[in-house]
């Protein structure tokens, strides 16, 4: 195999994102061989933009014998059916995030990937190709700088108008999406903080559902964190500010790290504070530290970044950015969230699955899909990344 | 009355800085006149020291006739009963934070002033004079750029050693302070918080006692806010992080505004959110917006000009920075979310008096004091206010 026959499930917006990059050459061992869509339109329309085969069915493209992989790109609660059904077909997959809309309904896709050593399992997590977060990571799972102590993420520059909730009967909606802001912008950080810092094992969060926008589901969270060794945290994100914040600070044992505006930044202490406290006599002692911007790599290729890792993987050559079983911890964040908000408490993780099930379920019976026709504002892969890196 | 009789109850560390203010000459409409302390070894000190009439108890500085106002720098619990006596007796009073140490014991110290309109009753709320708050507030209650949305303050920037804790037997006790890094360190930015946003209607608080310390106190707070029109916020503030951070951001409905490394920046939108849904029909479509820092007066005189508009208004010319009535708000949200974390559960504002009271006082009753002589760093008002500056 010199390249990978790739086929889209789901031509909506980063499918096309997805074909874009093919299409300019920037994926060069993947090509796109057929492209699967229930809606017949868009199916029209691909077929005549991309002149591949076309299906209307994942099925019928997974049955083709046209496609060695697959991305999965449609709307989240059909994410683990399509890939379970293509990882026991033998076709290698790259999943859209987020995994699915239920730890659940995630569990089982995980199960079926175990059963199928041989297929190439992948998410769609590309801000974890970011120089920035890779870098971060490398310093706190090193250990240099001792234990975590507080993690804060304000990450409200998801902004999101009501024409863009509009454009969909799926979007923002319980029964369309199974969530806001958690589901559909913030899965990125959910999975960079656990990516990061490991996974709570408390969560609290309280939520505001359509506090700027005419929808149903969260754009607006507040949540607060614990981790193992009594760390907290703090996560805050909505979809209503017009000028959003992206500042993600690390309180380590030995130092500050901060990621804010595009740099690094980290505060080096000269010892942890228990080591200054147990030689220090002056009441208002200072410890000494330095100040200075992390070099990186530079490099932060986003969904090319996971596709083409996901490709050299498939050929035996490399590592994925991110395996597809990893894809349930953030989810688990998001579903502990939900579960705090609905009951009003604090929850413990793992979260309780069939209690968030039925929760949700709830919800989704009471959801009221809109009467409205799609629009898709990529045609070519050009969706507007700016927002989604730091 | 040409200049004012200043009285000085308790010549500890802030009381010292106090006096260094007058003998600096930074207050000229103040004359020191008279120190009080219960500690006969402090006070021959003061007396060498000053060389002003010194008393072992603030009953005989009031009754001595010596003083026409005096500063009340005595540890928190006993702020509320000299309050009451020197207005009661027409001597003006300037408190230092906080008010005391719950609001049933303050509403007692609010009702004798109103009882007292003669009196001028101060709060030692320094930061109101900062110039990046005043003009943050004046944006922010201006109205000009509409309603709050969201405020999040994180003000973590309160390092303290162990040694300081152990630099008093009072220090960090139950029993003697009534509290931790709310009752000490963030009193100034839970007044500013209120001051500039309103009071909240809700709180949810997560507390760690002692975990950076030797404490039995709180050390570290996360707290959740929710106010009258729905605006949420987030305030998180520690005395454990070597290098902190003091970073307030607010979102309203036309602009951000965020104080920051000593500066304050302005992100103001064309429309509100609202008014530009409105009208746009892109999905990603993306609102214009200018940045801009925010010229202020400069001026942040802190303590002295606290001091000295108290002064001014003692000879009837101006306004005070802060009313002492004013100090229960502050206090009100630091005794909200104790409670909270002492219950585990959201609280609502006003808090429940009768219940905070007798929380506190369970921890009073199991509270330890060290066995600690008391240590001053500041014998000639040389106090470090480094870290009470923005």
């Amino acid at each position: 195999m010199k390249t990978i026959r790739l086929g889209i499930i789901g031509i909506g917006n980063m499918g096309c994102a997805h074909a874009g990059f093919l299409q300019k050459g920037k994926c060069p061992k993947l090509t796109l061989a057929a492209i699967a869509d229930h809606d017949p339109q868009r199916l029209a329309w691909a077929k005549e933009t991309y002149g591949v085969p076309c299906f209307s069915s994942a099925e019928e493209l997974m049955d083709s014998g046209l496609v060695d992989a697959c991305i999965i790109a449609v709307p989240h609660y059909d994410h683990t059916k399509y890939a379970i059904a293509a990882m026991e077909k033998g076709i290698h997959v790259m999943l859209e995030k987020p995994a699915g809309v239920y730890t659940k309904q995630v569990r089982l896709m995980n199960e079926a990937a175990d059963r199928c050593p041989g297929v190439v399992f992948g998410m769609m997590f590309n801000q974890r190709t970011n120089c920035l977060y890779r870098k971060l990571r490398q310093l706190v799972r090193s250990g240099e700088y001792g234990q975590l102590r507080r993690v804060n993420w304000l990450i409200t520059n998801w902004y999101r108008t009501q024409a863009y909730y509009d454009s969909g009967s799926w979007r923002a909606t319980w029964s369309g999406e199974g969530g806001g802001v958690l589901m559909n912008q913030a899965p990125h950080q959910l999975d960079l903080l656990q990516w990061i810092c490991g996974m709570p094992v408390k969560v609290h969060a309280k939520m505001r559902f359509g506090a700027w926008h005419d929808i149903e589901v969260e754009d607006d969270v507040s949540a607060w964190l614990e981790f193992p060794n009594g760390a907290t945290g703090v996560f805050v994100t909505s979809t209503g500010d017009v000028r959003g914040t992206n500042r993600l600070e690390i309180q380590l044992d030995k130092a500050k790290l901060t990621v804010e505006n595009g740099k690094l930044w980290a505060e080096e202490y000269a010892m942890t504070d228990r080591e200054f406290n147990a030689v220090n006599t002056e009441i208002y002692g200072k410890m000494e530290f330095t100040r200075r911007e992390v070099e990186t790599d530079g490099d932060n290729p986003q969904h090319v970044g996971v596709l083409n890792a996901w490709a050299e993987a498939i050929l035996g050559r490399g590592q994925l950015v991110a395996h597809g079983s990893e894809g349930i911890n953030g989810l688990m964040l998001a579903n502990a969230m939900y579960l705090s908000a609905f009951l009003g408490k604090e929850v413990e993780l793992p979260v309780d699955e069939e209690l968030y099930y039925a929760e949700l379920q709830k919800r989704v019976a009471a959801s009221k899909r809109k009467d409205t026709a799609p629009v898709f504002v990529n045609d070519r892969g050009n969706y507007d990344f700016g927002s989604t890196k730091n």
